[in-house]
């Protein structure tokens, strides 16, 4: 990287025309006059699944109709997609299963484990875990009766693993901060304990190397969305171990998951492994989108992907301390890139406003209670020149103060 | 209805031209030369569906990339489907939640009801009810504990109904046979037990007039892609009345049913009333599809529906009796119209070898186990020509006995 007195635009230019993955850009259509820094909420949308949407409604709904099932393959779909997904986890293909969404996932992974450590009372996790985690594991509590969620701080995970424990779950990156647990230790310390871990990979997949089955990660899920860039509200996956095929079981039992799903068998036996982990008929649609998503990813390998978001993030960090100092920004995320996610985030009292004044300028962050900006860095599309347009717009809001506009201080529904 | 001395195509003719709803079939995408009477496993392409995922996917999700949970109502679109099925249903608005698959839906109100009746411990159904639905009660008992499954026949429902009996589970049209509960009388005789009912109204909603609130139903789940043509896979649906508003709970809590979704607050605060029911985030394209599925059979109207669903298959089964007599032919459905829902099954010791020459003829039935043809007559598109086509190319595999070809006794994995 150029150390200039002053980073300027042209610096950012030439780091871009040095980007191997800069071609892959292309891949996604974005729009004009737009600097995304949102893909970790709702990643854009791939180039094929508009052509790949259009072939599944009109050929093969349309024209297949039930036939399709078998002659377009709709019924080893979320088999492939998990195929496709697989070596972005670290993991085998026969180890993912992609279906529903990932509360729902989750729930079924969650009991599951408490079902695996039948003499253990506790689902363990962070005070800060995504809410929605927090929601399905106290719901799965109160259903279960006689097992109690109980949450800890950040820094207290490690002591809290005592013998009550089943399970421990976490978010691999904390979706306020971006900050990254250590997957492979705490992993190792609830073996240690002899509890299961559930990892959350929804700011994870397809942003950060992850390596479960060599970390010994016993469950997982997470989102297809966000940098898998399956579309809004894209089925979500679930990761079940080797180690665990024999004895996991779902509370979800569906015909999908079925050993002969087309049997119609008055019984439930499960399919094999992770397959069982199918319940309901899945959203071909979506799936279809996803599948698109996750292959355009993938094949820009997840190392590549990491060391760009790396540079993304360190040069985003480096010219807002240059150009935005003085502004009451507090750098939220790990100042150290091998603690931190895909994101950067920061702490602003005016945090809110800041962000709506930002969209307004076409640098699409988001906001996060109670005084986040969270900017996050898709290595698949974003540009340097991004990183700096962003900056540049985010000094203009601070410097203009116009964050105190009333129609930024409005609040709605999603920001 | 003509009755002339030998039923020709020119009378089925005559009959479409009198057919107020004929011109509905052009909303439909339908391949030429194709009879599909499969629209109860899998509707068939909505015309608007076309465009309407076309400006989802490029529009809403390329353009507008995050925004669009406001700015295109995506945030919505869960309330927004769930209003549209409700008149369909004979249900408000408020009583409908558009989520999830049918299987998820049925776990989550079973294990609801289960906890409003939690002095009680049987989850009552019949045997030969819907596979799926049996696996997702069997896989809730096992999660609970002190819960089980009772099984009886169909004339023992009444009887079965003690004071053990927590809720009452049920699919409305035998997905063999075709034949319709009692929707009114079993859920008096429920009440009279005080136990909950819960109706699978898979193979009803959009073909059979349903008057939920006037029946004073408890709970109900159904199907998207059926005769409400939502596309492969569509989000399925959940009714709770509103007498239990204030005390139906879900085990699964995500943050579409939180109080405030977008507050992150820790603790899990239930909307009110059934958007407690929404779970994850909803696969957006595949919920739009099924709003243009739904919309589309709405607007019918489903008296007008169900007056010639009834026509279409009193005019099969006459045509099928004159045509096919002497064949091995039973009629499995319930011979009186208002007993049946909007398919028609016959058993056959040949039946799968004959739907698959059937389809090779381009009449699209299906096969279900262990012996029955089965005939959906989904009124928005079929025609009377139809029926008299499919009952002629039955005649010609049935006199030819071309379903003794080794390529039609091969068994696909969907048939």
């Amino acid at each position: 990287m150029p150390t200039p007195e002053r980073f300027g635009r042209p610096d950012a230019e030439s780091l871009d025309r040095q980007d191997d993955l800069a071609p892959l850009r292309d891949a996604f259509i974005l729009p004009e006059g737009i600097v995304y820094l949102d893909g970790n909420s709702l990643g854009p949308l791939p180039r094929r699944a508009v052509e790949r949407l259009r072939t599944v409604a009109e050929n093969e709904w349309g024209r297949g109709l039930i036939r399709s099932w078998n002659d377009h393959g709709w019924i080893d779909l979320p088999r492939r997609v998990a195929a496709a997904l697989a070596p972005l986890l670290g993991a085998s293909a026969d180890e993912v299963a992609v279906a529903d969404s990932t509360s729902v996932n989750l729930f079924k992974l969650l009991a599951g484990a408490t079902r695996l450590r039948s003499g253990r009372r506790a689902i363990l996790s962070e005070r800060d875990n995504f809410p929605t985690d927090l929601y399905v594991a106290e719901g799965l509590a109160g259903t279960l009766g006689g097992i109690e969620l109980r949450l800890v701080e950040r820094d207290e995970i490690p002591d809290a693993l005592d013998e009550t424990v089943a399970v421990l779950t976490l978010t691999h990156v904390d979706f306020r901060t971006g900050a990254l647990h250590d997957m492979e230790t705490l992993t190792a310390a609830a073996h240690e304990a002899r509890a299961l871990v559930l990892w959350d990979l929804a700011h994870s997949a397809g942003a950060v190397p992850l390596a479960l089955d060599a970390w010994g990660v016993d469950l997982a899920v997470g989102c297809g969305y966000k940098y898998l860039n399956g579309g809004p509200g894209a089925p979500a996956f679930a990761f079940v171990g080797r180690h665990l095929h024999q004895t996991f079981e779902t509370p979800l039992q569906g015909w999908m998951g079925h050993a002969a799903p087309f049997a119609f068998e008055s019984r439930y036996r499960p399919a094999s492994g992770v397959d069982r982990l199918l319940c309901g008929t899945p959203p071909i649609l979506s799936l279809a989108a996803l599948e698109c998503g996750i292959e355009t990813v993938a094949r820009a390998g997840i190392d590549s992907l990491r060391r760009k978001s790396v540079a993304l993030t360190e040069l985003f960090i480096r010219l807002v301390e240059e150009e935005c100092g003085g502004h009451e920004l507090h750098l939220a995320s790990p100042a150290a890139a091998a603690r931190r996610g895909s994101q950067v985030s920061y702490h602003h009292p005016e945090a809110f406003a800041i962000v709506q004044a930002l969209i307004a300028r076409g640098v699409i962050g988001d906001f996060r209670e109670p005084d986040i900006l969270r900017f996050g860095f898709a290595p698949a599309y974003l540009r340097f020149v991004d990183a700096w347009d962003a900056v540049t717009a985010l000094r203009a809001v601070l410097e203009s103060r116009e964050w105190e506009r009333p129609e930024f201080r409005l609040r709605a529904k999603v920001t």
